[in-house]
C-alpha cells in the first residue's frame, strides 16, 4: 500500500477517497501489522485500531461512510461474563455489557461474528445510541477464549456484509496474537 | 445541565450548537461525574471522557471546533519514565512518548499544564500529525504522581486558553479520584 510501514503517523489513518472496501481494509491490516510489530500493549493497539477502522470506513461510499461508532469491548477484569468498554471512536457508549445481552453480548457468548442488518429487530438490542441502525460484532479469540470484541455501528440499515466480516476476522486474529490481553 | 445524569447514552456527547465554552465543559464535567459514579476502570472512563471532550469542543466556535485529536497517554507499565497511548478520538497517534520529550513529555515531567499556542515553536515537538498547530496537555496527578495526561490538539494556532486549562484541570482531578490507575 502507499504508506511506509515503519513509521507511526496520523497519515496512516488518512484514506484516499475512492478506494474500494477491500483496499481500505488492506491499508488497515498493513498499518495495524506495522503498529503492532513493536508494541504488545492492548490499550495502545486497540486505540489506534479503532482510529484506523473508523477513518477507513468514513472514506468509503455509503453505507460504510455512515459508520457512527467503531471500537472495542474487552473482558471486564472486575466481573466475570461481562464486557467493559475499551478504546473507540464515536459518541459516549455503554460502559458494561453482560455476556448474552445485545449484539455484543451475543457475539461474546457464542464466539461468533454477528452481522445485524437492522438492530431494532435484534432481540434484546441495547440502544446506546438511537442513531445506530445496523451493527457488526467480531470476537477476538485468544487460546480458545474471547478476550475482546470489535464492535462497529452504522447509522443506516445493512451497513455491513461478508467483506467486512472477512477482513475484520483477519484483524481480530492479528490483534489476538499481537497483544498481551 | 439538560441531560439526565443517571443514564449512559450517546446523547451525553451531543452538545447543542451555540453553547459557550464554559457551558460545554460544564456538560463534560457533569456527564463525566455521572459516568464515573459506578465505574473505576480507567480504560472505560478515559475512553468515554475522550469522546465527551472531542464532541464538546467540536460544538464550539473556532478555534475550539478545529480540535483534531483529544485523548490520553498513561504511564507505560512496561517502561519507566515513558507514556503510552490510551483511548482517544482522532487519527492514529504516536504509541509511546518518553518523559521530557515533546509537549506531552514536558507536561508529564514537570507535572504542570502546558498550553502551546504554536507547536512548531516548541523545542522537541513530536509531530504525530502535521495538521496539529496548537496543543494543551494537562497532567492527571494521583497521590503526588503523574498517572496520565489529557492531550488535545488543534489544527489552528492558539486553540486553547486559560478557560480550557481551568476546566481540564478540574476534569483531571475528577479522573484521578474516580479511577483505579
Amino acid at each position: 500500500w502507499r504508506y511506509k510501514v515503519d513509521e507511526v503517523h496520523a497519515d496512516s489513518s488518512t484514506f484516499v477517497a475512492g478506494v474500494s472496501k477491500s483496499q481500505a481494509y488492506d491499508q488497515v491490516l498493513t498499518q495495524a501489522t506495522a503498529l503492532f510489530a513493536h508494541q504488545t500493549n492492548w490499550v495502545c493497539n486497540t486505540a489506534n485500531t479503532a482510529s484506523l477502522l473508523y477513518h477507513a470506513l468514513q472514506a468509503l461510499p455509503s453505507p460504510s461512510n455512515k459508520v457512527n461508532w467503531a471500537g472495542f469491548y474487552v473482558l471486564d477484569p472486575s466481573h466475570p461474563n461481562q464486557l467493559i468498554l475499551g478504546p473507540f471512536q464515536g459518541k459516549v457508549a455503554c460502559q458494561t455489557i453482560k455476556f448474552g445481552k445485545g449484539v455484543c453480548g451475543a457475539a461474546a457468548q457464542s464466539e461468533k461474528t454477528h452481522i445485524v442488518p437492522d438492530v431494532e429487530k435484534f432481540p434484546g438490542h441495547i440502544a446506546c445510541d438511537s442513531e445506530s441502525r445496523s451493527e457488526i460484532v467480531v470476537p477476538v479469540m485468544k487460546e480458545g477464549k474471547v478476550v475482546a470484541i470489535i464492535d462497529i455501528d452504522c447509522a443506516v440499515e445493512e451497513g455491513f456484509n461478508w467483506e467486512d466480516m472477512k477482513h475484520l476476522e483477519e484483524l481480530a486474529g492479528l490483534l489476538a496474537d499481537a497483544c498481551v490481553w
